[in-house]
C-alpha cells in the first residue's frame, strides 16, 4: 500500500502479442481501394503503423478495385489521400514513402473471374520479391452485398486455402446480414468457403481500449463486482447518441434505420460488456462466450411487447445555437415521405440469475442534443429509516456512469452531507477521467484492427454467433415495426429525442440521464 | 434522476433543533472563566453566535473564577480577549457589545462553599433581569480535578435540582478519568449529584459534521454498506496524527501520555463511526447505544498480547524544512528522564458478525510528519484468475480513504486499465471533497457544542458508558506499559513514526498508509 499509485504492469495474454513488435510477414489486399474507407480511415492507419514500426519489412498492400489507373497513377492517387490525411500527425514523410513503395494494383470488377487471377498472379510475385510467406489478409472494404461474392471467388482462385505456418484470412466490414435470417445465411454461406477462425467481422465502434477498460473496472476491483447484480442495481441504461445527422449515407441509411445500423452491433456489445459474466482470461475466445452467454439470456420480444417496449423515431428540422438543420426527410438521397428510423430505444431483459428483474434500457439516435456514449448503473436505494424519520426528501440513490465516448471517464455519485447543523444531503460525484491520469491517444481506431488481424487477434472481431445473438434481439422489432400500424414518432434535431421515449422510462417511474 | 446534482433537504431530526432559531433562554456559567479555553474558544464561540442571531435576547454569561477582577475590570480582560481573537472574522462589535453588556463575574475559589452561595445570589439576579428563566448550563473549563468537586458544591447550593420546564446541566471537559477504575469512580460519583441526563462529557475532537458525514456516507448510499463487513474488507487502519508538539501542555501531558490522551477518546470515536452498526435514528440515543455496542464487541487485550500489538514510543530531536525541532524530553514541564509515550499504535480486533477476522490498525502521535486525521478502509483483491494468467503483478486491491482532518475527503482507490495493447492496470483515485462542493466552514468548533447543550442535544457529548467502553480497551495496554519490561521506542521529531510501529503493520504483511 502506498500513496503515490504505482504501476502495475502485466504481461501479455497467452494469444495476444506484444505490440512492441512488428507484425509477421503477409500481404494486405484492399478490395475497394478507391472507396471512402480505404482512404480516410485504412491507408492512414498503415501510415501510422508504419510510423510506429508496427509492420515487417516482409509487408506489401495490394489494391484491388475498378479505377482505371496505372501502378503509377495508384500510387499518387493514394500518396495524395495521405497527403489529406496528415492533419492528425506531423512528419513521417520517409513512412509514407516506405509505403507507397510497397503498394500495387490490380484493376478489376468484384465479379470477373479473371481480376482473381490477375491477383493470385500479382500475390505470387509479391511473395517472391518481399518475402511475404503466402501469408494473406483480404480487407473487404467493399459495399456488404458483395462480401459472399468476393469470398467465393477468392476460394475459388484458390487463395483461402492455409497450410501450416501460411495464414488467409478475411475481413468483412458491417453491416453483416439485414436480420437474423440475413445473418445466419450469410455466416452459413461464408462458412462453406472459409472456417471461421478465417473470418474476422469487424465491430470497430468500441476500440479494444474500451472492452478492456470495462473488464478491468468490473473484474480487476473486488467493490464493484459484489454489488454488480439484481439485489443492489435497480436499473442500467445504454446510450449511444450521435450529434451528425446521416452525412453522405443517405442512400445506405435510409435502407437500414438506426435499429440495424446501431443495435445488433454496437449497443449489444456495450450491454454484453456490462452484464456479461466473468470470463476465465482475456483471450478473444473467453471474452466472447461470455458476450455470447448474456445476450443468449435476452428473451426475444413478443408482438405485443414490441409495441409497449420498443420506440421509433425520426429527426425532424432544428436549430442548434442558431444554426438551422435539416430535417431527415429533407436530407440527400432520403425519400421524401421516408418511414425510416434515425432513433430507436427500447426496454429489455436480461433474464438470468444476476440481472433478473433489471430493465436494460437501450438507445441511440442521430442528431441528438450532444455526442454520448455511456452506460448507466443506477443502484437500488439504501434503506432510509434513518432518513426518513427526519427527512422532508429523501438521498438519491448511487449511480455509476461509465462514459466510453467522446471521453473516457467513470463517476459516482453518491450521498454526502451539506455543512450545517440540519441533515441535509446531497448527491456529489467522485470523478475519473482517463485523459487526466494517461494523456490522449490519438489514432485513428483502425491501427489496432489491422495490427490484430495481421497476428490473428481475433478479440476486436465479432463470431458468428455473436452477430446472431445480436440479430435475435432486434428481429422481432424489426417485424412488428414493418406493420402500418406501427407509429413513427419525431423528435427536433439537436434534441434529447422524442417524448415517446421519455414516456418509455416515465412508466416505470425513471428518466433518462439528459445527454449533455 | 438528473445530471446536474439536486439538493435533497431533510427537515431536522424529532430530537434536533433547527440552527436557524435562537436557542431557549439560559445563563450560561464559566468555571475557570480566566482560563485558556474559556478565552481561546469559548468566548470566540459565543460572539459568532451571537452574530448569528443564535442566542436569545434572555441570556447572560456568568463567569467563576479566583482572579481578583472588579466587573468593570472582568468585562475589559474579555472585551480585550475578543479583540484578540478578532482575526477570524471582521465586523461583530455591536455583537461582542451585546454580549458583554450580558458579562457578571463571581470571584471564588471552586472550593469555596461561600462562593457557590454569591453564584446562586447572581443567578437569581439575572434570571429577575434578563428573563432567563432558571435555566442554567454550568461550563466546568477547569482542570479536571475540579469536575467532581465543583458539581457536588452546585447540588449542595441546590443549583442542579431541574424541574419542568427548567434545565440545569454541567458541561464537563476532557480528559474523564485516567483509566477505567477512575472513569467508573467519577461517573458514579457525579450520577449522585446530577442525572445522566444532565451530564455533557465533551468529545470536541469530531465536531458534529464529521460524525454525521460519516453516518450520512456509510449510511445513505447503497453501495458501500454491502461491502461493509469482514467478507471484503481485508484491514482498517486509523490514525490521527498531529505535527505539533506538546506546546504550553507539558505538565498535564507528561502525567497523561499519547494513549490515555487520544486512545479512549478520539480514536475509540473514529473506530465506533466506522464499524458501528446502522442506528434507528440520528438521535443521541441511538447513535451513542450502537457506538456503545461496537466498541463492547471490542475484545480487551491479555497481558501478552499487549507486548506485541501496542507500540509506545517518544519523539526525540528532529530537523523539518531545516528548523530543528526539540526532542520531547527537552521540553518545558517534561521530566528529563521521562517514560511518557509521545505516540501509541495499536492492533484491535471487533469480534462481531461484522468484523470478526478484520484487524484494525490505530495509530496516533505528536510531532510526526503531517497532520492527519483519516480512516482507510482496505478492500480484499477481487478474484484475479482473470489476471494472473497474463500478469507478472497484480493489481492493486480497492481502498477507500475518509480523510477528517486537516480537510474533509473521500477518496477510493481503484484499478483501471492503462492504455496500450498489453492489459496493464494502474491504480488510479476518484475523489470528493467537502470544500470543492460546499466550501469552508471557518468557526471554533464550540459554537456547534455551546448551542448544543443550551439547546440539550447530546448528540457531540458521551455517555457514561462510552466513556467507560473506551476506557476499557486501553486500560490492560495501560497496566502492560508500567512495567518496567515493557520498551518505550523513539522516533525523530518530523518523521513518519517508530520503526516498531512499521513493524506492527509488516507482521500481517500490511503497511500504513504515509501519512504525507
Amino acid at each position: 500500500m502506498s500513496s503515490i499509485p504505482q504501476p502495475v504492469q502485466f504481461g501479455e495474454a497467452a494469444d495476444q502479442i506484444s505490440r512492441s513488435q512488428p507484425a509477421g510477414p503477409c500481404v494486405l489486399v484492399i478490395f475497394g481501394v478507391l472507396g471512402d474507407l480505404a482512404k480516410r480511415l485504412l491507408f492512414p492507419a498503415l501510415w501510422n503503423l508504419a510510423r510506429e514500426r508496427l509492420l515487417p519489412e516482409q509487408f506489401a498492400v495490394v489494391g484491388f478495385g475498378r479505377g482505371d489507373l496505372s501502378q503509377q497513377q495508384f500510387r499518387e492517387q493514394i500518396r495524395a489521400n495521405l497527403q489529406d490525411a496528415d492533419g492528425r500527425r506531423a512528419g513521417g514523410a520517409a513512412e509514407a514513402e516506405w509505403l507507397l513503395s510497397r503498394l500495387s494494383f490490380v484493376q478489376s470488377d468484384f465479379t470477373d473471374a479473371d481480376g482473381y487471377q490477375r491477383l493470385a498472379a500479382a500475390l505470387r510475385e509479391v511473395d517472391q520479391n518481399r518475402a511475404t510467406g503466402g501469408n494473406y489478409l483480404f480487407y473487404l472494404a467493399t459495399a456488404p452485398e458483395f462480401f459472399l461474392e468476393v469470398t467465393e471467388r477468392l476460394g475459388r482462385a484458390d487463395l483461402l486455402r492455409q497450410t501450416e505456418g501460411r495464414s488467409r484470412r478475411v475481413v468483412v466490414e458491417k453491416p453483416f446480414g439485414r436480420d437474423l435470417a440475413s445473418a445466419r445465411q450469410l455466416n452459413r454461406d461464408l462458412l462453406r468457403v472459409a472456417a471461421e477462425e478465417q473470418i474476422y467481422r469487424i465491430d470497430h465502434y468500441l476500440g479494444k481500449e474500451t472492452v478492456l477498460n470495462i473488464l478491468v473496472l468490473r473484474f480487476a476491483n473486488g467493490i464493484f463486482e459484489p454489488v454488480w447484480n439484481r439485489r443492489y442495481i435497480d436499473h442500467v441504461q445504454i446510450t449511444v447518441a450521435e450529434t451528425l445527422g446521416v452525412e453522405a449515407r443517405g442512400g445506405y441509411y435510409d435502407h437500414t434505420g438506426a435499429l440495424r445500423d446501431m443495435v445488433p452491433s454496437h449497443l449489444m456489445q456495450v450491454l454484453a460488456l456490462t452484464a456479461m459474466e466473468p470470463p476465465s482470461s482475456f483471450s478473444a475466445d473467453a471474452v466472447r462466450n461470455e458476450q455470447v452467454k448474456v445476450l443468449h439470456a435476452i428473451p426475444p420480444l413478443g408482438a405485443r411487447e414490441c409495441g409497449i417496449c420498443a420506440v421509433r423515431a425520426q429527426y425532424t428540422g432544428g436549430e442548434v445555437e442558431g444554426v438551422r438543420l435539416r430535417g431527415y426527410r429533407e436530407e440527400e438521397r432520403v425519400a421524401p415521405g421516408s418511414e425510416t428510423e434515425t432513433y430507436a430505444a427500447m426496454k429489455l431483459a436480461v433474464d438470468n440469475w444476476r440481472w433478473a428483474g433489471v430493465p436494460f434500457y437501450l438507445r441511440t439516435g442521430k442528431r441528438l442534443a450532444a455526442r454520448n456514449t455511456e452506460v448507466v448503473i443506477q443502484f437500488r436505494h439504501a434503506p432510509l429509516t434513518l432518513f426518513r424519520a427526519a427527512s422532508v426528501e429523501l438521498p438519491s440513490a448511487n449511480r455509476l456512469r461509465v462514459r466510453i465516448q467522446p471521453e473516457e471517464s467513470i463517476s459516482l455519485l453518491f450521498a454526502a452531507k451539506a455543512p450545517g447543523p440540519r441533515v441535509t444531503v446531497r448527491p456529489v460525484e467522485m470523478r475519473f477521467c482517463y485523459r487526466d491520469y494517461f494523456g490522449q491517444a490519438g489514432q485513428t481506431g483502425y491501427e489496432t484492427l489491422l495490427y490484430d488481424a495481421m497476428n490473428g487477434d481475433a478479440s476486436l472481431f465479432k463470431r458468428g454467433d455473436m452477430i446472431e445473438a445480436g440479430w435475435s434481439v432486434v428481429t422481432p422489432v424489426l417485424e412488428a415495426w414493418e406493420s402500418p400500424l406501427s407509429p413513427l414518432c419525431f423528435y427536433p434535431a439537436g434534441s434529447e429525442g422524442p417524448e415517446a421515449s421519455n414516456e418509455l422510462l416515465k412508466r416505470d417511474g425513471y428518466q433518462w440521464m439528459p445527454l449533455k
